[in-house]
């Protein structure tokens, strides 16, 4: 309780702490968690998502950089889950420290993964909530793209910007599909590198491909040239493509801009609180599960797992079967 | 009961049926699954993960090749997370046609994700369970490399190969740590293009790093220089690191030598069945997380799930207190 109260009147270093236990998933942690929920819910999420390669920790940097300017205090969350004991997110922060260290608006953390299923995803959430309580007013989420605990991470945010560069490999698409899927805004950084134009056309195309109703606005011209400024329509977003080289600066303030005018249209049109609404369904099947494995265990001595899992081994039943005769005995 | 029967009797079209529905989860597939399960417990499980542009569907389609070659049979399940719609695995399929269809000892399965949490990791080890016990000798896992998910899917594995190239990215290296933890046998594919040695170089130092007992075996001299030909000591695997060309076969006789190593080296010091009673141990997890679920809320009416929904959008109480109170209410 201390420690959430400290963490509301803008301590750091408890807010520090505080993110080391609910990511160790601490019962303080816990406890702090749920005091501080009710503070929660004025942040912007914003998921940042792309290969290694496409700049994008150089892209959060300037983000986060152009954010402070508008007088917002700004949090990142660096998410690496394939790097678990290395940590690239950890060198990330180094370079990042030049530009934003010593300003307090700005808080960096990392995370790599480990531990249980869903569980970089919901602790991403938490730490996301314990930022938001302490009123950092908008969230950089950064993960490394392609695969489905991305996809999990990005659904924890209101805007999900996915990053390419030019010339990433030969057979990018395969990979990209799914990850267009969740992209509200595209963006090409290293721009000023050969093959942007490659890169933009076959995003453009794989983008009327994930979006067949833009073809259709396109062809009645109700909706300018997919660029930058393409201007959604009847409540339809329509991912913008845009050029960003972050280690100038070039294209950030369009970018910006392109963040802004999604949030706004997310709060226009109800979106907003239909993917809060999502996000804590997906919190609370999450906790249900947590919550009913840990009181059915506590009452099931470990010889019968054992010898269900034994069983299992042995080809005697299969797992289904050892879980279904395991409740059903205990009932 | 009758698909199982007809799985079991080498019925190839009973088989791809079986298939589908155990990847929808219907209740004929489980039975069947239920009923096969006894039956499985002799396959080589094969984990192939990889980045796009490594190759790694043309060195799957060679290995197979190759075990058919061995009198062996082999079932491919490539498993495409972050491509839910357009399916790169599908693309791979037909390509993969030329070269194994009409051989009545090759099975291919593409599965792209969707779904719940875990969700496709069950689902593949489902899947390996049908091939396991309709009389396939290997099963091969083929993923697109990085991310949890796929690190998921290699522990389903005996085997876990990663497949580089040269020359993919400027900064691989974050990407790769995670994924090397869990590789048994590394494969720099594509081996005729500049920049392998490069390749190779990063690659071994950064085994170095994740083994760094390595190290000390090799300042003792009792381990030779590590490349293909690294023999283990003393129940410790040191991943080899091979060349392969895939388009035209170069280093697949020894990849398919240095496989066969693995698997006795696996079942010479009892880890065959360590790494079969942790998949086991995890499905079971899994198993009882879906049927609690389901009983759980079998029982409670939809308004009460409905307003604890709502007491967390309004910030009442966080997720876990919801839930809290939803399980104490309800004993």
């Amino acid at each position: 309780m201390e420690l959430a109260q400290s963490v509301l009147k803008g301590d750091r270093l408890a807010l520090a702490r505080l993110l080391s236990r609910v990511e160790n998933d601490t019962p303080e942690g816990r406890q702090a968690l749920d005091a501080l929920f009710p503070h929660t819910g004025r942040a912007h999420l914003i998921g940042v998502t792309g290969a290694p390669g496409t700049g994008k920790s150089s892209l959060v940097n300037q983000l986060a950089l152009g954010i402070r300017k508008q007088g917002q205090r700004v949090a990142i969350v660096a998410v690496d889950p394939s790097s678990p004991f290395t940590g690239g997110a950890v060198l990330g922060d180094r370079v990042r420290m030049r530009d934003l260290s010593g300003d307090s608006g700005v808080f960096i953390r990392s995370m790599a993964s480990r531990g249980s299923l869903g569980g970089l995803a919901a602790t991403t959430a938490a730490i996301t909530q314990v930022f938001d309580a302490a009123g950092f007013e908008v969230i950089l989420i950064e993960t490394v793209g392609a695969g489905q605990s991305e996809v999990d991470i990005a659904r924890l945010a209101h805007t999900t910007i996915v990053v390419e560069a030019p010339g990433l490999g030969d057979d990018i698409q395969a990979i990209k599909a799914g990850i267009l899927e969740i992209a509200d805004i595209l963006v090409i950084n290293k721009a000023d590198r050969p093959g942007v134009e490659t890169t933009e056309r076959a995003l453009k195309t794989m983008l009327e491909l994930a979006h067949p109703v833009r073809k259709v606005f396109r062809h009645h011209g109700q909706v300018m040239e997919l660029n930058g400024e393409t201007v959604p329509q009847e409540g339809l977003w329509i991912p913008p493509v845009l050029r960003t080289v972050a280690t100038d600066g070039r294209g950030i303030p369009e970018l910006l801009e392109a963040i802004a005018r999604h949030a706004a249209h997310l709060r226009s049109n109800g979106d907003w609180a239909r993917r809060e609404r999502a996000r804590f369904q997906a919190e609370f099947d999450l906790r249900l599960q947590e919550m009913l494995m840990e009181r059915f265990l506590a009452n099931v001595p470990a010889q019968r797992l054992e010898s269900a899992l034994e069983s299992i081994q042995l080809r005697k039943c299969s797992p289904r079967e050892a879980v279904s005769l395991l409740i059903n005995d205990k009932n």
